[in-house]
């Protein structure tokens, strides 16, 4: 198994993933203002999911960039996350239909949380391989973000089915701190 | 025509059929827990798909890496088990859709003995190209899993038309069976 | 513009149509055999226009590996030839719901007509930028089966408003003489 | 992260774009002239979408290409570049439908106009990074066309109010105008 294949597929999956997300994004039956204004929340959670999976290929890409040798382990635990993520899609559309509804945000923060876990799975098997004192063992070795994430998840979940918005609130809280660059790994290369 | 070419076009397909599966999870209509029951099965059978995709692609890789060159017998072998592997994501749908019901169980047994048959035949043009004497001819000459697997559906596509779930449960085993790595290829190479 | 972007973009888009396709192959209502029998004329188109895109994949591959250098008339002329190819799902969907019927099998042959004609100009803007003496130059010289294809589908375009069924086995029959692999160019490299 | 990653993963993405667009195509309920014709103006949108994505490949292509390393802001304004672009398939599916009325109209400037503009943002952020005097910001210095665009699109949304055809015929010489390539970049390199 080579790693550039390993990466193509990934990369090929997410984008996919990415980009079927505006097929869920049905066209108003009429053409009026209103049709288009009950399309705000559909466009709320399709620009919420397209930052995470971006979120997620920027920070899967360094990932694998820094690995050496693919395994079994390393297949299928990326191909665990590239399912949670394959999710994405389904529970964006179902959120987005029913106005961030209680079941779907807390389906929603369910994937989310599975993806993370998946995620954290993944550099573990990778960390396996490698072993503790390669270069993403020591980057990533306290993964502060990647932990307070799940937390949060977890959090936000059983909030759902009392205050669904707070729930989103935290799922957008998440992503932006994301999208502040992950300095460790970039540091240590 | 170039191996690396033939991989991407592959890998290209592959990746498509993993991930538009997930269209064919529609969003149910309202957002009681009754309506998120009521998808169970579709996801059954989305997670047995997904497995089997991601399985196929596994091996395709390991099969392509051994060739040395790509001819016309090569070329249409490998369109052909695309073809095959390109209705997984209908009779997923439609099986989920019907829970398992007993003629989607069976065509679902019908494309995958007939997709397990187009890697077979795959197999045999990459050994007839490269020579029986080649890693890969070596390396498979007995394909103890890859004979199984079809025996396992032509015995399970009948057993639907009694009793579907025995079937499923077949194909479930034969995916378990799959995710154990080949150690033969790995082995030898 | 490199060579190699132009190729992977393509072989992209084409994996996409041929994958997509299925999408159309909308699941049966029910689980009987009658249903089941119900899809067989989209079965069928579904299975010809898979052969007809892979065959294109095969052929534009062969061409664009000729190809030493590209500028704006072959990116332009290939994105038409595209453009064309992205239309086959569309006339393989009305084709399959309507049973072959006489307008949605004439489309279909303008279909295939124009990418036919996009093929051509696309062999035509290599040509001219690669000089008559290129090996493309040489090898497609006289392009036999290229020719008799455009005429064919012009033939069976007018046929189809008399009987459609004949329309259907001229394409079928084109697909058959493509699939026996140009020897030309192989030779020529 | 690596340029070509990069590339790789804006031109899987933007291949889907344009070739799931064709999903919005739905075949007519009849097979009748009459069937077909309704079909025109959803053929017509499809057609100008299909050369405005492609154009943005193109492009994207040859700015991409001046790149010599990608840092998140590079990456984090490509992303909102390929945010916009997904939005094509909607609004093209809404201005087919509803024969190019006011309001999808409107929406579709809105897009095109938010995608040039996203388009400068990652021009500039290539140009911070490589600085000035780079071959690409040397080359775009002026960016006529680019500014033009944004301009006749800020245009074309109020007057789409008033006489949308005007506004259509506003995003076609737009189309045109970039498809006269952009020789600034070419001469430089």
């Amino acid at each position: 198994m080579q790693k550039n294949r390993l990466e193509a597929f990934s990369d090929g999956v997410i984008a996919i993933i990415i980009t079927i997300m505006v097929l869920e994004l049905k066209i108003p039956h009429g053409d009026s203002f209103d049709e288009l204004k009950k399309l705000l929340p559909k466009f709320l959670s399709y620009v919420i999911s397209f930052i995470y999976i971006a979120i997620y290929w920027n920070n899967h890409h360094h990932l694998i960039h820094t690995i050496k040798r693919v395994n079994a382990p390393i297949m299928w635990t990326n191909t665990h996350l590239l399912f949670w993520l394959s999710l994405v899609p389904f529970v964006t559309a179902w959120a987005g239909e029913n106005n961030f509804s209680v079941l779907p945000v807390a389906t929603y923060g369910v994937i989310l949380f599975m993806t993370a876990v998946a995620y954290f799975i993944l550099t573990k098997a990778i960390i396996f391989t490698h072993g503790d004192e390669s270069v993403l063992g020591a980057a990533v070795g306290k993964d502060f973000k990647g932990k307070i994430s799940v937390l949060l998840y977890a959090i936000a979940i059983p909030i759902a089915f009392f205050e669904p918005y707070i729930s989103t609130g935290i799922y957008i809280l998440v992503a932006i701190v994301w999208l502040i660059p992950d300095k460790r790994i970039e540091k240590k290369l």
